[in-house]
Order: structure tokens, then sequence, then C-alpha cells
């Protein structure tokens, strides 16, 4: 017999007849939910970045970051990104592109309508338009921790805070020693074990909603910080660009479960204290960053 | 100018001539480190799994699942994985490699001297010959965490009980719904963030010391659970052997800081406030799993 590791699939869409007597493992729970449970992922905060193996969508999180993603927004309707590469992949930690003549005045890809200079957004103050679930777990770094839109963020009530956290997929925005030396043409992906020294270190400005195991996989440098070493094992972006500006009839169609609903309640339960027969030692707590924000790719 | 984004690298050996004004850095620290806060792998507790890309070196930890230990070990020396094949690779999760023929009764491997059955070893009773160095640290799902000897455990005074826990690299034996249904043949290692909801629920056996990447960066399985559907994504094992039983002349000789020394506790100290220029906001934390456990190579 097979013997497998369990883990119950993130996407999944099928649904059951009847009532089960069990408490609702996270399978079941995502079946049974309503439409309302769900919210769209917007084409005018989606990134779509082309790649050679297929595409890998970004959400942006502007309310965290505003200057910061307005810039990277305006890069892409300039086509920055298209022909530059992935120059940088360090294994359990990140998967960084750029232009790889960055340090070459006179070879290195001209800005537009894009800025040369953004301030750094490590955190915001709290505010009533953002919203903040709180998750009821303790945390290693955070005071609090809970999700704000489908986005994993910690809150410290004393210092009247709150910032994106580096979970699994988080994006931020490649920077040299001074915080506000990167403007947002460098940008990188978490592909390991939650950085979260990285929290309010470096400006957050989304995170990647599909295609991860595209960025996950790809070979890792060997260079100092797991940068390439030769030109030829960069993987050259096809393009990257704001789904509203991508052909309707070429988007990809997201939902993200929303994080202010009884449902997502129940799904950090299920996640907590796992119901599947697979499972003997209930853990009884849970990770923020170990907290899978269920997405649906629905019809167009 | 190339922004980065730092990580002090885990591989590093120069050294420095005077000592620095601020306190030291986390790779200063090593290079300071004297040949006593090191510790040798021991060949007959490493397997080399070599692939086609290149050597994956385990380090088994027998202290706490001896019988499983024993076993895997019996299976390394009936040479039983060379020829069989990564099978899984489940994105932010695992990699996992057996006998695709498992479910095969015709085709599948014939254990030699190996067992087919060995007890579940989810954890171990508190005892004196069992090293625990505490981390002083919060964590979300033990009452407390450390190490003992290298590997990364949790311990929980009340239920007397210790247990390994599933870190980045964590090496752990596959098994169905029972929790003595994996005999060693199935194992599985760690490529995502850390799934800590597994610990005590599986046996863990040790932990990958080099390599990690020939495992992290595997195309991902696109059938449940991260199986590969076509035998053809599947990556043959040549072989998987104690480097006991390997020529001397081929062997990688690694040795590992001393998890129980002065030096460590300041190696901690330097990953939870990085003294580095490049951090402006120092954590002050550190989860038990973000702490790299230093590794490196040394002359035959």
């Amino acid at each position: 017999m097979r013997n497998v590791l369990f883990l119950s699939l993130l996407y999944c869409s099928f649904a059951f007849a009847s009532p089960p007597a069990h408490p609702l493992s996270s399978s079941e729970l995502l079946a049974s939910s309503k439409p309302d449970d769900w919210r769209p992922v917007l084409p005018e905060n989606t990134l779509y970045m082309e790649l050679p193996s297929g595409r890998v969508i970004l959400e942006l999180n502007p309310k965290f970051a505003p200057e910061s993603v307005a810039n990277v927004v305006a890069l892409a309707k300039e086509n920055y990104w298209d022909g530059l590469a992935i120059i940088r992949v360090q294994d359990n930690y990140v998967v960084q592109w750029a232009d790889p003549n960055d340090e070459k005045p006179e070879l290195k890809k001209k800005l537009k309508n894009a800025s040369e200079h953004v301030n750094a957004e490590l955190d915001v103050p709290l505010n009533a338009s953002v919203p903040f679930d709180v998750l009821s777990e303790r945390d290693v770094y955070a005071r609090e921790v809970g999700y704000s839109s489908g986005f994993a963020v910690g809150r410290d009530l004393k210092a009247k805070k709150m910032w994106p956290l580096h979970c699994y997929g988080a994006v931020g925005i490649g920077r040299a020693t001074a915080p506000d030396s990167g403007n947002g043409t460098e940008l990188y992906a978490v592909i390991g074990n939650a950085p979260r020294h990285l929290d309010r270190n470096v400006t957050v400005i989304g995170r990647v909603i599909q295609g991860m195991d595209l960025l996950s996989s790809l070979p890792r440098g060997h260079g100092d910080l797991g940068f390439y070493e030769k030109t030829e094992q960069r993987t050259t972006i096809r393009s990257l660009h704001l789904a509203s500006r991508v052909d309707p009839k070429e988007r990809t169609v997201l939902e993200v479960l929303r994080t202010d609903t009884p449902i997502f309640k129940q799904w950090v339960l299920a996640r907590k204290n796992r119901t599947e027969d697979w499972f003997h030692y209930q853990a009884g707590h849970i990770d923020v960053c170990n907290i899978p924000i269920p997405i649906r790719e629905t019809k167009r």
C-alpha cells in the first residue's frame, strides 16, 4: 500500500452530500463554502509573470505599501521586466528577479514613468480602513498576528502599527543597505521557511497566489547569496504585466477565501486540529504561516 | 548597484584578523570558532543518497528513533533504494522516495534482512543520556524547544517527553493511516515552511545536512499530494548507502557546530538580533526552525 504523508488539497472543488458526523476536515469545509465566503482577486491588483514554464500570479497589497505598489504597477505598465531575468535563487530563502545589467549604467534598462526612488513602507499605522482579523495563536515574532483581506499580518497595539509577514510566497522589494534603496525594480518571493526576521526590514508588496512551484523548483544559484554565476543559468521573464491589461480571454480568474468570515475561523480550527484519520496527535496550535489561505480558480 | 536581500553564508570559512568593535555577526562568529566547537558527523550515522544531480547527505538521529534508524540502516546495507525513485514532490511540503512498485506485490522489491514492520517512534522519554540544550525562545507548537546533539527538538517536562521537530530538511518515515504502518522503505524530507503539525505524528529519523537544494529544486508533482503522474517525471536514485560502507576516498567529511557550546549560544543571539548593517529592525526573537545549524566540510 502506498504510504503517504497527508496533506489535504488546497485547490479542491468537490461537494459532499450529507453532513458528516465528525467536525469538518479542511477539505470538507471548503466544499461547504458559500459563494459569498470568497472574494475576487481584482485584475488591477494582479500581476502575471510569464516564465517559459508558465504563469506565476501575484496579488498586490496596496493598503500596506501604496507608494511601492504604485511604482511596481508603473514598472509593469512600461513593460520594465519583459526580457529581464530571475538572477538569484537561494535555497530555503528567496527567488529574486531584476535587470541583470543593473550594475552597468550604460546597459541597464531605463525607467520611463516609474520612479527611481521610492520610500520604504515597512509598516502602517493602525487605521480603521485597514482590517485586522486576529488569529488567536502564539507567535514567535509579533505580539499579535492575523489577516488583513487575505494577507498574513502582524500587529503591535502599543506601537500602533501593522505590517505584512514574510510567509511562504510573500513578495518584497529587494534593496541595498539603506531602507529606501529599493524602488521595486528588483523583487523577491519567499521560497523557504518563513524568514520572519525580514518583517519590518523590507517593503512587502503582496504575495504569490498561483504558480509558486514554478519559482520554488528553479535550480539554486551557487554564488554568494544564491546569485547565479553564469548568464545561462538565469530564467528569462517573458513578461510581467497587470492582469487588467491582459486580454480578458487570457486571464486566470481567481478567488480568495475571505479571512473575515466564520468559515475562515473554522478553517483555522480545522488546520490546527486535524480531524483526518491520518493524524493521531493534534497539534492544538498553529503558526500563522502554516495556514494556507485558500485560492480557487473560477470560470471566466 | 545590485540590491540584495541579505543572508550570511552558512558555509563560510574565512578568518578575521582583529576583533571587531561591534558584536560579532553570524559569519564572524563562525570564523572565530575553535576546532572543539565542532563535532564530526559519524560515517555510521550518515547516508549518501546519490542522485543524477549529485549527492544528498542525511545525518541519522538514532537516539530518537533507534528501531527505525536500525531498519533504515539495514535497508541501506541491502541496497534497498538503489534504482528506486523520488515519486512525490509536494510544493512547500515534502520530497518523498520509495519503491514505485510498492503497490504491486509481484513487482515490489523484496526485503532481505530489514524488517517489514517497525514500531512508530514518535517521541522518547526524558533520559539523562539524551541531551537537551534549551532555546530560550517562544514556540508556537511546543512547551519548550531546543537542540539535542545538533537536531532541533521539542520537550514537555510535564509529559516527560522529547521529540524531533519538522524543520526544513527533517527526514521522516512515510506511512499510511496507522502510526506503525511505515517501516522506513518510504522516506520524506521537508522542503517547505516547517510543517510542525507533523511533529509526534511521524517518526523522524534525521535530517539532510548537505544537498537540500538537489531535493528542493525538483519539479513538483501535480497528482494528489504532489505524487508524479508519469513514470518519466521521477528521479531515479542511483544509490543510497551508509557513508561507512563507501570508500573513504569517496566520502564527504562534514562537521556540525556543537549545540551544547557557548559559541552556539552566541550564534543564536547573532541570528535573533542581526548586527549586519543591512538590518535596521532587530526581530529580538527567533523561531527554532529559523536557526541554521552550521555544517562545514573538512579535509579528509
